[in-house]
């Protein structure tokens, strides 16, 4: 789950913050849909609307993540020699994103 | 935000456990990026994973709850007579999912 | 490939015409990127972006082609008595989509 | 369209042959959609199963252009000194890829 932990790279501490800020905002919409989901009068189309608006906002944090890793590590891979390895596991998770 | 709960139309209380449970397990995995945002080492490649795997969760969880409303409620439509109206609310839905 | 075209659920031909035309749309576009790549000069981010392109397009023909099969097909199923079996070959064309 | 065809940076021309075939190949499968659309017997699922088909070709092919561009032209950004437009460019096509 934590491959690269060991090495260098780092998520860059002011891009982490907004992503933390952001995602602890998500969990609040998710404790919503939880609430949604307790409730026996819930209609299907009411919980795909916040299941969609939740995913939208996790595009959106993994887009500044993306956006920071390709400034911060990828641009740099030649420089650092590690470009096979660093190109191979970005396309891991961008494949069918 | 939740414009339907006023009509008779509801999540169908099986399929609703179902979602419930697992929107809460959903709700510990976010738990677990949030405390990997919380970690300075954190590496941006396992944050996009993480993301990445929240997501295919929460698709799996709609598509749970769209199936059940195709059978419910859409599929029964044009016997109730509201075809046109949930057509519609389901296609704005849909649309980029 | 076709598995349907033997029953007698058809595509509604209003529908059909404004697919063909715009299908025929992209094949123009298709071709263009065909040209795009016949030539060395082309960049990569053009060749995306092209592709991107044609995948919206597409994805509007299938939304149109969907609302119909909602409206006409799936929303009728109950009446008709196959909502089974009409939900669960739209799910599978709907997961991951 | 082809904002980049002036700058030095270009398409692989091994991975432009790949996706020269492959773009081809689906010029072909878009070509038996529209006898599909042109025939009044076709079904909706069966459109909508073509459509996802091609759309996953299109999303491999993609891909293939993705990863050279990320390998030969943004992993070496920062030695070119360009870092900052590569990755705004690249970004404007990744989001909500």
């Amino acid at each position: 789950m934590e491959a690269h932990t060991t090495h260098c790279l780092r998520l860059d501490p002011e891009v982490r913050e907004v992503a933390l800020k952001r995602m602890r905002s998500v969990k609040g919409h998710l404790d919503g849909i939880v609430r949604m989901l307790e409730n026996e009068h819930t209609y299907c189309v009411d919980v795909l609307k916040q299941i969609k608006a939740v995913e939208g906002a996790l595009d959106r944090i993994g887009d500044v993540v993306l956006q920071s890793h390709l400034k911060h590590h990828v641009a740099t891979a030649a420089a650092r020699g590690d470009a096979d390895q660093m190109v191979a596991e970005l396309m891991d998770v961008l494949k069918y994103r």
